[in-house]
């Protein structure tokens, strides 16, 4: 296994993608208003496509419209110094077509707020990294 | 308590800076190349600073030199449907005066990555703002 200059183990893609799919919850990363903005979503994954499920009207929606953003996921154990990060950088793409919200619907997606979740983002993981720590 | 447009509890600036005390780990938003780019790191509170501490020839401690960032950290948990993020905006430092350095060096630092972490980041909290989700 490769590690990078920190002494990381650096993860290859199918790793990441399989780490993203292992979890419900990750941040989404872009600009809002020129300033650089964060929010945690629930997300799933669709082949090699991040999905994210949000309101219609939301900040979130009109902010990463046709635009590039990261998206990043991790989990670590304080106690045992354990742990991994993904992020991936890509397109996000508002799902207009009908029968791609039907498809989307269907996936067992997890919502980090309440509220209106009419409309769906992806992002095409076109760029992907991760790192491994072990103890 | 205040509620957003998606029925979140609306954190005052207090309850974030005490959620980010309680919590090692956090993920800091910055550009890198002209991408949007975000990195799982170890911090501190210091009295309402974020404190970062890592190696000095790293693409953190160059993308983020004097620069405007995002900070967040969030805690979920998706059985219960609970939890809550704080993210934070604000300007980056690099630490450079000795005495400051030997100060920070004593604060309860967890590290993401093992190696070098001889160069300190302050981030000021300008704007906070946090959420809580209950379910």
């Amino acid at each position: 296994m490769n590690r990078d200059s920190a002494g990381l183990h650096v993860l290859s893609r199918q790793e990441c993608i399989d780490l993203l799919a292992s979890t419900p919850i990750g941040r989404i990363v872009f600009t809002d208003r020129a300033l650089p903005a964060v929010q945690p979503v629930g997300f799933c994954i669709d082949g090699e496509d991040i999905v994210i499920h949000t309101g219609v009207g939301t900040k979130l929606a009109a902010a990463t419209r046709d635009a590039v953003v990261a998206f990043e996921a991790d989990d670590f154990d304080p106690q045992a110094h354990t742990g991994w990060s993904v992020t991936a950088v890509g397109r996000a793409r508002a799902v207009c077509d009908p029968s791609e919200i039907a498809r989307l619907s269907a996936l067992p997606l997890t919502t980090w707020a309440p509220g209106d979740r009419g409309h769906f983002i992806t992002v095409r993981t076109e760029q992907v990294s991760g790192r491994r720590i072990r103890h």
